[in-house]
């Protein structure tokens, strides 16, 4: 499976899976703004949490966001009003979801989640609950 | 120009407009969402305030919109806990913005938004400032 084809599907599971749980929720095209700046992937909330997340997977080893990334979602979700997260899914392991200031920063100033390091996570039913970071 | 191209034209003026005003908007595709239920045409969010809207162009004459598209709008909208406006855009004149549930109900359960009437509408300045409705 292609790199994006494999983005689109874990992009439509947790659509799904927010849309399960009650919450409004949608993909947002790379084309959809009204800036040059790169859009999250998804928005979804409930009325009490709007969440902006960026979402990666991989099958294992750490996956990287450069700079820009991780400041275009900050700077959307602070003018909109949301919640900032990265969601990370490697294979056959749930979703975690890491808020974008408290990732490894290495030498290049971009951030790393490390699925293998204590970095404090949240789970799905975190994000649900509101119970998070 | 196509109705299609001309509805394109519309939403990305209006995005950028709210773009201007310092939000967060984005164009949201139909088939971005987790249900086979329509979405809005677009999401703006300050912080403040956010507005779920969908956005309906012409010449002149009334708008019309179905029953299902306003109930798909209000749930979607009460769902993410956002506030759901109908943007109508008549040549050569300013946005107007209704609240779903102010609009006229025809004999078929449609709604309608005619410029001639006097039903209650926002400006883009009222939604910006959220002193509206």
């Amino acid at each position: 499976m292609s790199r994006s084809k494999k983005g689109d599907r874990l992009e439509r599971e947790l659509v799904n899976m927010f849309d399960d749980e009650g919450f409004a929720s949608i993909r947002i095209p790379a084309s959809g703004g009204a800036t040059k700046r790169e859009l999250p992937d998804i928005l979804a909330g409930d009325g009490n949490n709007t969440y902006a997340i960026e979402a990666k997977g991989r099958k294992d080893g750490p996956i990287y966001l450069d700079w820009k990334e991780i400041m275009d979602l900050l700077v959307f979700s602070n003018r909109m009003g949301v919640k900032a997260r990265i969601g990370a899914r490697y294979n056959r392991e749930d979703w975690r979801f890491y808020h974008p200031a408290e990732l490894y920063i290495t030498d290049s100033c971009s951030r790393r989640v490390d699925y293998e390091s204590d970095v404090e996570h949240e789970t799905f039913e975190d994000l649900i609950s509101g119970d998070g970071l």
